[in-house]
């Protein structure tokens, strides 16, 4: 049986994850569930996408991964499941699901799920969270709906990257536990720059960030470029929160010069 | 063999939850462990009761609840197991498990634990796993402690809901991660009222609350009235907080008018 | 095959844990990963440390222990596997795992991981996770790395306690969820004193603090001294915090007169 894993914003407080397991185990029993994080803020589809496809490359491969963060939900937006070369999909078709169906290869095949259901407010209970189980316990994608283009999936903008001769501007894709900020950019972009770089915003003076490979490369305190666990460039204070340091969230365009 | 439920105030931040998981783990070698939550606010015995009310229609038939939001640990307050049709309970006789057996069918029989440890704190851990442990692995009931008449359980007050002709008094159950105000009243409760409701409280003008069966079925930002996923009436905000934009929390009591 | 146990700084907001568990069911298909906590402050090995101390003699018997918070990732600190006669550990050696492996028996044999991968900032998905997976399906401690001395391993400053005639001082090891403040003292350092015992600190006239079981032995809002649930002593208040009566925290040293 695969397994499935499961990313929302339906927080730890409530039942809602709980009643989700519970759906997956009466229809698929000893199925196995993976939560990724259930602490998506609200409605931020683009972070929920982000997190998902940070997850689905060490997951099991051929795993079930069932993402809902879906402001939309009860709306016009379509309910989907897809399949990639190393797992499957499903959740609403708003572009939570689609940077994390691109790390495992990219959506071969699509189906839009038909809700058929009364409930129209919990999703994932009724329609994503069923959907899943029927897969995880064999069943073919084309079994649960009928197929869309794959090209016709709702798609985040993409966090954007523009580079010039020894410089880079690069959104801020997400900050972590750790008060890193992990760039759009990656280690390919940030070849071209020497070290140090400098770091500019509309209104400090450059700050000077040395590029290392590890948080030890500089003394605790200090401002370090790397790049980080999952191949992007990221901004990091060792043992402090570059966020705080600078002020700077998820979103925010950086520059950096060399 | 059986699965077990956990819901707890013990938070996530301690030790307590995973040598929960790990007595059960030795005595019940195997055993599935569901964690509906553990952050029920300390000690709120009815938030704890609602939230495993809400879960428990859907896990697993035959699970074992075991339920730890105990105040009177250490008191003269009975600990219990509890059978229903479709699952056994285990937890203090303080109320928190009755709303969920009710929602399985009503407890048929019911056991007093007897504490037989030295330890005086920590029930969760000596005393209702190693219960549920049993339970999970076969023993019944009557295996666990003496018969107690399940009448005479604790119960707590019943979140309450009055009406009149064409008015409801009712009392918010219970504030979601989304905002949403859960009702006491049920959907038969609310049948009598027409479209849009009139929202009362002492201190402000009635607020017109349309009715519908999802959040989309209003713009970004406006209230609604519709049945949630638990069947329950519930004032909502389409990705918005109910909550914070009327002021009120568990325990509020709304008057809807039509 | 052998659980695995997993506490960290992590978060539950990122997919780092997820990571780690993917990683885990790859490489030992089937393992079940124990989720300790993942909200240990981040860098504070003490406290991670003692969170980890308190949960292992509840997991079941032969379980790797991966613990990891871990400032100095990507120095000069080594990673370690160990072997006690309860369980196996791995994490890095800064002093996390040892009072956990003190409490299954102490160290009997250790060896180095050697970092053979390229990223060099997420030992827990590339160094410390894989070496569990392997020690859970069979590996035994020596085909890990090149054995290193017991007494080598980094050891952090032990809580202190120190007693007279009488009085007895000692440090705060931790603070619960439920505001208690465990001490360093255990039962036998308590003997001594007997009941109620004067608790004094630099600024403040003596409090007294009534000795008793469980917190039900005094009025709900009252202090009490007792044994918890570890066995260590405790100050704590009946349906309250004593972390925020008496203004103390973890390292705080008390004062207890009889």
């Amino acid at each position: 049986m695969r397994h499935i894993s499961f990313t929302t914003d339906y927080g730890l407080s409530d039942a809602f994850v709980a009643v989700c397991h519970g759906v997956a185990l009466r229809a698929a029993p000893g199925v196995r569930i993976i939560d990724v994080t259930h602490l998506v803020p609200l409605a931020d589809v683009r972070r929920g996408a982000s997190v998902l496809a940070d997850a689905v490359p060490y997951l099991p491969e051929g795993t079930v991964h069932v993402g809902v963060v879906d402001p939309g939900v009860g709306t016009a937006r379509r309910a989907i499941a897809a399949e990639t070369a190393g797992g499957l999909f499903v959740g609403p078709d708003n572009g939570l699901l689609l940077p994390a169906a691109d790390a495992l290869g990219g959506v071969t095949a699509a189906v839009e799920l038909l809700d058929e259901t009364t409930a129209r407010t919990f999703h994932g209970r009724d329609l994503f969270m069923p959907a899943a189980a029927r897969l995880a316990t064999g069943a073919r994608l084309a079994e649960l709906g009928p197929a869309v283009d794959p090209g016709s999936l709702t798609r985040l903008a993409v966090f954007s990257t523009e580079a010039g001769e020894a410089w880079l501007e690069t959104e801020v894709r997400s900050v972590d536990r750790f008060g890193s900020l992990q760039l759009a950019a990656t280690a390919t972009d940030l070849a071209p720059l020497g070290s140090p770089v400098f770091l500019t915003d509309a209104d400090q003076q450059p700050i000077v960030v040395p590029r290392g490979d590890t948080f030890g490369d500089v003394p605790p305190g200090e401002l370090i470029l790397l790049i980080d666990s999952t191949g992007r460039a990221a901004i990091s204070v060792n043992q402090g929160s570059a966020a705080e340091r600078l002020g700077l969230g998820a979103g925010a365009v950086v520059r950096l010069e060399s």
